[in-house]
């Protein structure tokens, strides 16, 4: 084994990725060199565990690893809610992962407490939660699990000791097209996914007040308790943003805890342009955001944030005498440990802060515009234009959803059967455009509309997309689907 | 705002964390400078968040945060159950970082995804799980919810649906010595703190089998159901390993859930000198380890196993159509996504993946073996040393903790009241340590015990440590208490 230092051998690590084109993926170069599963265990079959290999070697595995990755920071990748890293938020990581401490407590880690405190502010200031209080978690599901578990607390303190065994079933609504999150968290938690309520969507996939309102008289009246509503803002498939102003009044006239899960369409608090979308945000009581997504901030980076700031610790502590104790040199008011449910906690913190404060605000709020121009500028390309049929006439979030149609089904009567053949348009252009490398984008059906499959593109704001590149899209769907 | 590339900006933060002596601390520098909190917030006044800053700005302000963070890599860092990172595993993770994808599947993470397998695989022999299979989880406290609400599942899968309401209560027994997550995790998941039953503990720190098998059958006999015994391996203050051949006889004779909390001690399965600490876990049903610990993992890197491969997916699924669709391009098997709890996931198998890759099996087993080397070391220098005095007359994992008896305490009667001067003794000399920056270890009250402040000092893997620098610890104890 070599003795390679930790700087040398970084910049070695630096010099393999730049040199592989991963670090700033340029458009002509792949989004993907594909390979089935099966064939890359065989390319990277030097990948088994077991005996030791020399840093020459490590480095070269990590060149097929660059070379062999999905590139999330080209400009053809379009695929999910998020995409290329942030350079400043990168910044922020290269320090935390070198720096290699635990978010617990302000002991071992004083700077980044601080950085944390900085961006919940911050954040804060964004819902505008007066007295509130945050935590980074490790991702959106995990934070909407906060908001579940706080509004329990607060509703039924004891449960923390002696748990649901005897209480009536406590009920969680959240609409048709909201994040799977909240299904699974209510099955850890031990509320059951049957105690999830799915509230209908009108046609652009908003809940609807009415509906939710019967839905939660209906629960009352079998005797259950209704325990909280979670909004979506900018949900994962069609973008939709729920009513919260008209949701906040249902939920304070009955006395419901408002989450609003709006990992994906937070980010649209740094526009002032766009930022009325969430008009209403304010009136809830949690919110989880994930600048991870479209921001940029490097993955994980998530953050729960709650007006009544003083509950988290209350819900949350468990007052471990060896790591918080009471005798220390320093007013452990600064440990923010006892708010989280995990013990060590990767410092998630540090990495939004750089990329915050290297652009400010404006910068921030210019980053956002810009990508929801470049979608809005997408999908008006595409009304009208022969063979894309946008699901929704309006952009909501970044996501433009549309079918695409081939030549040989156009202008013809959309029957069953001729919805089969457009259901399989996505799996058979997905393959190509991934096979040549070209062009990653996602599809899906949307089964609680018994939609087909239909193509979800994706627009964050890094890279900033140009124009030409929405126009390529366009252009790549043309070539490739002509002759479906 | 400068336009220096992603390559030149991580270049230029590289040299500023190399200059700043943060990458690889050394021993004559300081360990920490501390400052109060509210010191340290008017130091770092230029922290705020709002307006843009320029780049040379932004690595001023990493000079800062590199120059008044904790130094884990520092070889006078003993603090916590972690410390300085493996370097082969920094290089794993600049990789994930820079590459920014998710781990849920393989179409956005197909090397990522094998890395997976094949550290996992390697973990699952490690404990001998045959058919197991595993997850990567963002730290110990989730890995320990994951045996739990997988335990749940496995004897009353209908939670999932219907939650806990109508079940008898559900208990878990767990060691009065082991961590609080389990107490954390059962709050979560709605079981309630009142349900977990701590279990009496030997004078080493390791549960008795028979005050568990006391403990299971007033449990039953209160109608309550026995759902899971945590063992630990590696307690988090003492070290302690509990006697898991014993806890399985029990739990398979009565047909409970053996989960073993690994995450401190499971490192140890690596050296074969020192794996029989752990003989019996083959016998567990579920096993969380972190080898972001005493490995040197850079944080987070934690692991969920499992014996029943088949469970994880079972209980996890939402199976949201968006991610994982059924008509993909490859076999959808690779998608790991369906077995966690969590959506979005972090990549935290790549520099596991490399750390073991560089070293090699043996490699690892050797920096085990010389990390419980050289606390065996320290632990026999301080043994009759006048004014030391261990709490455990052996070592159990590399945690060493003990009592310093200034010389005016020493040969007196052990009173209360002298018991009260000792137990000031630990956040006097920790004071005076931090603030001088020579060494940072920890203290704390073990209440179950009613044992007075004692310092407990954890050796840990990185920096590799020299009998030298654990004589300097003893030195330095001499120097700072000698006048208390």
């Amino acid at each position: 084994m070599e003795q390679t230092d930790v700087q040398g051998l970084l910049l070695r690590v630096l010099e393999v990725l730049h040199k592989s084109g991963a670090l700033s993926p340029v458009e002509d170069s792949k989004v993907i060199e594909f390979h089935q599963p099966q064939d890359l265990e065989e390319i990277l079959s030097d990948f088994s565990l077991n005996e030791s290999c020399s840093e020459s070697r490590l480095l070269e595995l990590v060149e097929q690893t660059a070379k062999l990755s999905v590139r999330t920071g080209h400009p053809m990748f379009f695929n999910q809610l998020y995409g290329g890293v942030d350079k400043y938020g990168l910044v922020g990581a290269l320090v935390s992962e070198a720096l290699n401490t635990s978010a617990y407590t302000h002991e071992v880690a004083p700077v980044f407490s601080l950085s944390e405190r900085e961006v919940i502010k911050a954040s804060l200031k964004l819902v505008n939660f007066k007295d509130g209080d945050g935590i980074f978690s490790p991702g959106g599901s995990i934070s909407n699990m906060y908001g579940i578990v706080v509004s329990r607390y607060k509703k039924f303190p004891n449960v923390k000791q002696t748990g649901l065994f005897s209480l009536p079933p406590l009920v969680l609504f959240t609409s048709q097209e909201s994040h799977y999150s909240i299904t699974k968290g209510a099955h850890w938690l031990g509320l059951g996914t049957d105690n999830v309520v799915k509230v209908k969507c009108d046609d652009r996939g908003r809940m609807i007040p009415s509906e939710l309102e019967s839905a939660i008289a209906r629960a009352s009246s079998e005797g259950k308790v209704p325990l909280m509503v979670n909004c979506t803002a900018g949900s994962t498939v069609l973008g939709a943003f729920d009513p919260l102003e008209e949701v906040a009044e249902i939920c304070q006239r009955l006395g419901i805890w408002m989450h609003v899960d709006a990992c994906w369409g937070g980010t649209l608090l740094l526009s002032a342009k766009h930022r009325n979308r969430l008009a209403g945000i304010e009136k809830a009581d949690s919110v989880s955001w994930n600048p991870h997504k479209m921001l940029g901030a490097p993955l994980q980076c998530s953050l729960f944030l709650l007006k009544h700031g003083e509950l988290l610790k209350l819900c949350n502590m468990a007052g471990a005498t060896y790591l918080f104790q009471k005798d220390k040199m320093y007013d452990p008011s600064y440990d923010s440990g006892d708010k989280s449910v995990q013990c060590g906690r990767k410092v998630d913190s540090f990495k939004l802060w750089t990329l915050w404060k290297a652009r400010g605000n404006l910068g921030l709020g210019a980053l956002v515009d810009h990508a929801i121009d470049m979608s809005i500028y997408f999908l008006e390309k595409i009304k009208g234009r022969p063979g894309f049929k946008p699901v929704l006439a309006e952009y909501e979030t970044t996501n433009i959803c549309f079918w695409y149609v081939p030549p040989r089904l156009r202008d013809q009567p959309e029957t069953e059967e001729w919805w089969e053949q457009i259901h399989k348009v996505g799996p058979t252009m997905k393959k190509k455009f991934t096979e040549e490398g070209v062009l990653l984008l996602g599809y899906q059906p949307l089964e609680y509309r018994e939609l087909k499959n239909f193509f979800r593109m994706v627009v964050t704001c890094h890279p900033p997309r140009s124009k030409e590149q929405m126009d390529r899209v366009v252009e790549l769907f043309e070539k490739y689907g002509s002759e479906l």
